[in-house]
Formats: C-alpha cells, sequence, structure tokens
C-alpha cells in the first residue's frame, strides 16, 4: 500500500474510482493511461471511452479488484497521468482567500478541507512539503471530486514556505487551539488572507505560529476543557473559519 | 464484524482500547468487565487495576489482537458495560443547545460531531433510531473521548421523535444544504435550540424537514456549484452551526 502510493507518485500517475470520479477526472483534463472496469460500466462510460485512445481493460469485479489491490466500490477505475503543479507564487497571484495546510499526513483531512474550500469560496490550497497528497484516492473521495475544483501547490521547501505568501502579500492567520490568540471574528482580515491550519497531533508548528501575523483562536466553551477536549478537529476549525471568511 | 458489533450492544459491553480511553472509560462511571493488555501495560494502568476487581488478562501484543480481531494500536483493551441511557425527555430537561442527528450512521461522523458538540458548548446530542452507536471504537477515537462527556439519548422511534423535543420547548433548526433557506445567521434562535443534521447521502428526510420550526443553511460560496459541490460535509456543518451558536 505504501508501496503502491509512493509508485503512483513517482510515475505521476493517479488512479480515479468510479464512474463520476472518472468523469470529474477525465473532464478537468488530466490524460488518461488506461481504464480497467466490469462489462456494465462499457456502455454507461461510452462516451468518455469513445474520445479518449487510452485502451480499455474489461475484467470481472474480482479480477479488478485484484488488479488494483483494494476493494474496488464501483467497478471502473482509471489510472490518468498528473499534470505539473503550479509553483505557489503563479498559484496564488489571483487569489483572496487560501489556505495553508501543515504537514497534514491525513488524507481524509486533506480531502475534507478541499470540500470545505470548494463550498465556501476559497480560491486556493497550498500544502506544506508533507501533507497527504490530494490526489490520493481517499482524498479525492472525501473531498467529493473538490480536489479537481480547487487549484493547490506544494512548497518546495518547508522552511521559507511562508515568505512566499507574504512577499505575495497575504495576511497570514495562524489558527491556534490557544484560547488567548485573537478571536476570529475580531482578527482583522484584509484584501488578501491566508488561513494557515496544523496537524492533529502537533498543530502549527512554532516556526509557523512566529511567522505567521497573527495567531487567531475559535472560542470553545468554558465547558470544553472539563469536557478532556482542547482542540477542534482541523476540518471542524477549518470550516468555521472558511465560512468567517465568505465575502456574501 | 457486523456480528461482533451486534453482540456487543446486544450484549450492553463496549470496548475501550489504549490507556488514555480507558482511564476515561473508567472515570465515567462504567463497570469493567475484564481487562486485556500486554505486559508493559499493568505498571502505568497500576491505579486503575488495583481499584476494581475485574480479571486482568495478560498476553503478548498478538494475542491482545488476535483476540480482539482487530489492530490494537496500544496493546491495552477493557471491555465494559453499558449503563442505561436516559430518555430523551430525561436528557434535555436541562439543555439550551441540543444536537439531534438523523440517521447518521457513520461512526467517524458521529464521533467528530460530539468532539464539535464537546468543545462548542452543545450539552445534549439526540441519536435518531439508526444511528451509529457513539460507543462503538471508532466513535470513542474520533471524539477524543467526548463520548463520555456529552450526554446522549437515542430516540425510541423515528416517526414521533421530534415531537418530544418540541413538547420540551425546542426551536427545531433544520440544517439543510438548500441555499433558498434561512441563513444560518439570520434563523431566529431562542432560549433552546435543537441544531437537526442529516446524513451524507439523503439529508435529513422530507418528514424531519417540515417538522422543524425553520431550515436553515449555511451560505456557500456562488462558486461551490461550478466546483462541484452542493453541500458541506455534516461534520463542518454541525462545526459552523454550533459555532453560531455558541453563548459568550
Ligand atoms: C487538533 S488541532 C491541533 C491540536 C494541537 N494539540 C495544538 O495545540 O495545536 C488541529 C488544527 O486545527 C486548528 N484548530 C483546532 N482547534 C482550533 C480552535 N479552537 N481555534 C483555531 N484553530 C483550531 C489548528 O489549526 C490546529 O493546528
Ligand atoms: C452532505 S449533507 C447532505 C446532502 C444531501 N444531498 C442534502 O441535500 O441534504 C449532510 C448534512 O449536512 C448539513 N449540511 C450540509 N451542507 C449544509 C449547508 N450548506 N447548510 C446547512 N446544512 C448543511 C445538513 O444537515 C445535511 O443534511
Amino acid at each position: 500500500m505504501n508501496l503502491r502510493k509512493s509508485l503512483e507518485a513517482e510515475q505521476g500517475l493517479f488512479i480515479a474510482e468510479g464512474e463520476k470520479v472518472i468523469r470529474r477526472a477525465v473532464g478537468t483534463g488530466f490524460p488518461v493511461r488506461s481504464f480497467l472496469m466490469a462489462h456494465r460500466w462499457l456502455e454507461p462510460l461510452s462516451d468518455v471511452l469513445d474520445t479518449l485512445d487510452a485502451p480499455v481493460y474489461v475484467a470481472d469485479d474480482a479480477t479488478v479488484e485484484g488488479v488494483a489491490g483494494f476493494q474496488v466500490h464501483r467497478g471502473a477505475l482509471a489510472s490518468l497521468e498528473r499534470l505539473p503543479l503550479p509553483t505557489v507564487e503563479d498559484l496564488v497571484t489571483r487569489a483572496h482567500r487560501i489556505l495553508v495546510l501543515e504537514d497534514l499526513v491525513d488524507h481524509a483531512n486533506v480531502g475534507a478541507l478541499f470540500r470545505c474550500a470548494a463550498a465556501l469560496g476559497i480560491e486556493a490550497v497550498v500544502l506544506s512539503p508533507r501533507c497527504a497528497d490530494p490526489l490520493y484516492r481517499r482524498s479525492i473521495k472525501v473531498s467529493m471530486g473538490a480536489v479537481f475544483a480547487i487549484p493547490y501547490a506544494r512548497m518546495p521547501n518547508w522552511h521559507e514556505g511562508l515568505g512566499t505568501l507574504r512577499a505575495s502579500g497575504f495576511r497570514l492567520l495562524a489558527l491556534t487551539p490557544d484560547q488567548a490568540a485573537v478571536p476570529l471574528d475580531k482578527a482583522p482580515m484584509g484584501e488578501r488572507v491566508a488561513l494557515m491550519l496544523g496537524s492533529e497531533g502537533d498543530g502549527l508548528s512554532s516556526r509557523w505560529l512566529n511567522e505567521a501575523d497573527e495567531a487567531v483562536c475559535i472560542p470553545m466553551s468554558a465547558t470544553a476543557m472539563s469536557n478532556g477536549v482542547d482542540s477542534l478537529n482541523v476540518v471542524a476549525a477549518g470550516a468555521i473559519a472558511c465560512h468567517a471568511l465568505l465575502r456574501p
């Protein structure tokens, strides 16, 4: 599984699973390397298959699963080529509202944040070098395909990563559960805002917290601590923050 | 796995995994049936083990996993007895802010919503009959133990479920992605508010939508639809709504 993951990334491929995802991936312009599907999918996907000259391998469900090496829920797979990602600088040229994710290694969290971004008017996502791959199967699925709609880039370098954003005129808001930080609704926003979110275990690194323009918290109830809860999950926090930024 | 799940529920047992969760479960007052752990846990858990007379079975990690039938991340398990749940009526007597979940079958979503509830001042959770079990292993884990802190009840009957809440004086707000509904920040709140959330696939049933006092939406960006996203995930929506209700 780890092997497959790194092979995919190295060879510049990713897998789309199910009719809907395949359609979106193809529609987004990713070149198809090949298809693998049960016979019953030839007909519903014929419009897609006919316009491409990628080979279509037909097999029964068990074989599809065997080749894939995972449980295929919808009997149809496509292997697609990744497109080169933009640089962070190019990505954010025209954006006003972006998310910046530090070391979120969980594919479901990354996918869920892309879905929030797409729903709540975030225009781009910047990933630290260690963030999970948005084109990994689980990320795509949890994002409801939003990873195809929201452009993103990966910082080449964690250390210098925030410099580019600051140079592009973004106000860097570091989201932290620390209740001594500025409450979200009091944080000065401005024309270009970057919301920085940290990982489940460690939160944002102290380097990034220090480099931010402002540490910002979502107020939690007075009873949270006695409930044994000292933070929100990163998707919940991201959703609340994106909602607060949404310009009507 | 389904067998184990229903056996657990039928026999009134649930499993706590890992030192932290075991401590919280015991601290919450659930009677322990037995412990099963690797030798290295005897010492750190000795204060807990010494005060209870439940049997402690010691085994190597492989055996612990074999008996458990799943991957045990922290080498220590406890089997605990459930306590009878309160009735919905009793549960909400003193609450002002509650969540009502309709048919959320996903354990991770249920757990994540308990965590939001605990962090954001929600005092109780009401589950429709078909909702996933908050004491299932995965729910406990994702909730960060909040399922032990936030009291909850299960409606005996889906059909009549909302009647009890209305009779207790709750204003029933049905959260829906339908952007024609009243926007969240315009919704009249009042002394006692119940936030109703629906499942990933179907959303709230039309019966519950009709019975609500108000259908309420979280505004999404104008580009959400063209991004192929027509709703937030239920945890993101719940987080935004709980945050909006939080009384300073
Ligand atoms: C689970 S939290 C990290 C907890 C970590 N122990 C810490 O202290 O940062 C994951 C991320 O969600 C965001 N987050 C969680 N709760 C928050 C809150 N109440 N206010 C603002 N951001 C929050 C932060 O970006 C955080 O890095
Ligand atoms: C994934 S959505 C359900 C989508 C479903 N197709 C529908 O139309 O309701 C799951 C739940 O999250 C809540 N939800 C999602 N997006 C929302 C929004 N923009 N405003 C309010 N609630 C929302 C609702 O309670 C919904 O039942």
